[in-house]
């Protein structure tokens, strides 16, 4: 079923978002393994974000895997722009609790994803790369508008059409819960412990916000992750 | 037929792109006339592109008709991110002669149109607006693909499902031609001899590349530009 996914990709590679967490960084993963290091290129983004430290995460699976092409876009000025969210305003704090909790509402960075997406796709673009990877996942749709089937699709078709050549995005995380993206993880070696998942943003995880709630559940029984 | 367009923008305001070039200077007066200067936020980039005087005549229009809320942004990375262009890449001369021959491509920026209409939206949703305007008209349709009525339907998808309110992307000069807009600048009375067109970004227009000769004919008979 995965496998089908990756079958659709061109052969000129593939840029993909990387945050540093988990589900990113399992795609870095699984796309160096189905395309060869040479064709994935990561693209990580400051927006501004409380939880910096996960650019720290990206970096070191960037490093892990030889991936010569990441790139680092400093778009701080991001956090001002819309300051509604709880990952970049200073004046509200990160909510504690489970990810589906409404309370994760407040996490929602406005339009974050479609623009580091669009980011991506000229990234791709200038390095005439067909493919954008997307580690959106089931557990993300309840919440988060900007990870749901509709909206993905929608996106999908803008990057038929905004240049000359089409570029596909690649998104075969978008029916699997977060435990089976560990699973994966654990499958083919994913260096686990140099993700990171926190809101909050100190060096450990904190072990109570939404994210890091899911990230204990999804990795539980191996779990390499040192919590607060 | 432009009126029938105007009363589908929500009641909370818009967001405009605004370059500072005829087009988006002239969908500024023509929001402003419409909707009141309280409720229009133009929102400009600097993205790196050699014509960064374009910028001051943002600015100009901007500060005459007193829009408290332009948004200036620093994207200047972005020159970096797909350097295939000549407005953004030192190495590539700025093509000369008419606007619609093959050579204009190059002076295509890979995917800038999307990203900068998402992080219009972004701004949008952070002042609690529903409303994006963009002025892309008939006469760019040949060669951008980031124009093409296509591209605007999908883009305008995306900004339906990105949150938790729809975003309106709001596209009044589609089926205008250039000499319409003009003619609609004059109508209304937007201070054309503030905008700026030219690719090649001196202080006075060169009056040779694509687009100054596009102004000109589009402007014949009340054309207020400096031409070197």
């Amino acid at each position: 079923m995965l496998m089908k996914e990756f079958h659709k990709v061109p052969h000129t590679g593939i840029v993909v978002l990387l945050s540093g967490g988990l589900d990113s960084s399992t795609l870095v993963s699984t796309c160096v393994e189905a395309f060869g290091r040479q064709n994935v290129h990561p693209i990580s983004f400051d927006y501004g974000q409380k939880h910096k430290r996960e650019l720290t995460a990206a970096m070191a699976i960037a490093s892990y895997y030889q991936l010569r092409n990441h790139k680092l876009i400093d778009m701080s000025f991001f956090a001002k722009l819309a300051p509604t969210s709880s990952q970049t305003n200073p004046l509200i704090a990160v909510p504690e609790g489970h990810y589906a909790d409404a309370s994760m509402k407040l996490t929602v960075v406005p339009n974050r994803n479609s623009v580091m997406l669009n980011l991506a796709v000229a990234y791709a673009i200038g390095l005439d790369v067909q493919a954008v990877g997307y580690a959106a996942h089931a557990g993300d749709h309840a919440i988060y508008p900007d990870c749901r089937p509709e909206f993905v699709e929608a996106e999908a078709n803008v990057f038929e059409l905004c240049d000359y050549k089409p570029v596909h995005l690649f998104t075969p995380f978008m029916d699997m819960s977060k435990r089976a993206i560990a699973m994966l993880a654990r499958g083919n070696g994913t260096p686990i412990e140099f993700t990171y998942s926190c809101y909050v943003g100190e060096y450990n995880h904190c072990g109570k916000c939404g994210t890091c709630v899911e990230r204990k559940e999804a990795l539980e029984g191996f779990d390499p992750t040192r919590y607060e």
